[in-house]
């Protein structure tokens, strides 16, 4: 609010990007909820996963509504998020149900983190729509129960995963710094100019990193990792 | 309604597997449009089949739903028709996108006709449930225009999807008659043993012929498949 502020324009057009980046991104969930029910072995955890698909499909929706409501073209506002996001999808995708379940837990909640951070930085009312599409759909206990129950049959997977959900944050921090770089009125909205917004930011990816291991203890995944723990600080 | 009438348990035992197999029919149309959705090429097209595919699974919510009020766990109801309608959906993967509209109007069309045949020979509240869940979700019209596109920009086409649509038809009529053979429940639908009833069916069969037809005329795949039509009289 001191130095260099946004202006009105700059912070609709972050605004707009963060919609439609949301909105891409919750459609791409609902295709992988779906193709993950399509190969679910059982009934029951197929109408679980199915449910989870349509409730985000509605998150979907909203998004659109809202990018309509706003005169915003949602072809074109998602248009710009489409590489990066597929190019996430491409690099992690899991080779079996085990790592479609860590991917959907601990590669969704940090994107959720990356959206709600940057939701923190904008009105009220775009805060609110952020926090409701990314609700969570009843899928981290299904998730969570799921993996838990495959590690105490078959302890050495918790290794495995460890390192995969690993791997998934680093892709997705690495996807968050390009979509950053290539948008510039995200880049505004992030860099903001004034010093107390820089360290609410650095506050917020302190949050970040807490949640996440939060995440993976929730998994049983904590503490299988530890060979590659220590290159975090170099 | 003469001669060997079903009793009221075998009619409920009907109505059950009329409902569980179209419940898995509809969570298999929901897996099949979701996946045709993550493939489109443009975002509107995704959006359109994704919108398809989350009315499908309210379709699918409210036979579930019927089967709980009749007191029956929709899993056992469901299973004894996942080979039949997974060996269908196996033996007729589309090689492409076209081929994947076509199969969702033409194989969907007539997978639809013979449920509402099956529901034609029940009480009115399945019936009116049978017919609910199984109208157009806007499906047709999206896949005409498609296909129609695709076949004025290259008429090459029509020839192979003419003979592809009428492998669908011959795959569905085989499943159908499987699960017709296997489940004793349907069968006594069907066969009723009514005398009234078979002329019924007949006729229901020649009105399945005819609709067939006119997908085919709508597709503008009529008159592309010739040679292999005299065989249908043999």
């Amino acid at each position: 609010m001191l130095a260099n502020p946004p202006t009105d324009s700059e912070h609709a057009d972050g605004v707009v990007d963060l919609l439609g980046m949301l909105a891409y991104a919750t459609l791409s969930g609902f295709f992988r909820l779906s193709a993950d029910a399509a190969v679910a072995e059982s009934l029951p955890d197929k109408i679980a996963l199915g449910e989870m698909a349509v409730t985000e499909y509605g998150h979907f929706r909203l998004l659109l509504g809202r990018l309509e409501q706003l005169n915003v073209d949602p072809d074109a506002a998602m248009r710009p998020f489409v590489p990066a996001l597929d190019a996430f999808h491409a690099r992690t995708r899991p080779a079996d149900w085990l790592e479609g379940l860590v991917k959907a837990y601990v590669g969704d909640g940090i994107s959720a983190d990356f959206y709600r951070m940057i939701a923190d930085l904008t009105d009220t009312r775009t805060q609110t729509l952020v926090n409701e599409v990314l609700a969570d759909t009843g899928h981290a206990d299904f998730v969570i129960v799921r993996v838990r129950e495959a590690i105490t049959a078959n302890p050495s997977v918790a290794g495995r995963l460890a390192l995969w959900a690993r791997r998934l944050v680093g892709e997705a921090v690495g996807q968050a710094q390009r979509v950053a770089s290539e948008r510039e009125a995200l880049a505004h909205l992030l860099a903001g100019g004034d010093p107390a917004q820089r360290g609410k930011i650095s506050r917020m990816f302190a949050r970040l990193t807490d949640a996440n291991s939060r995440r993976m203890a929730a998994l049983g995944l904590t503490g299988h990792s530890t060979r590659s723990r220590s290159a975090d600080r170099s």
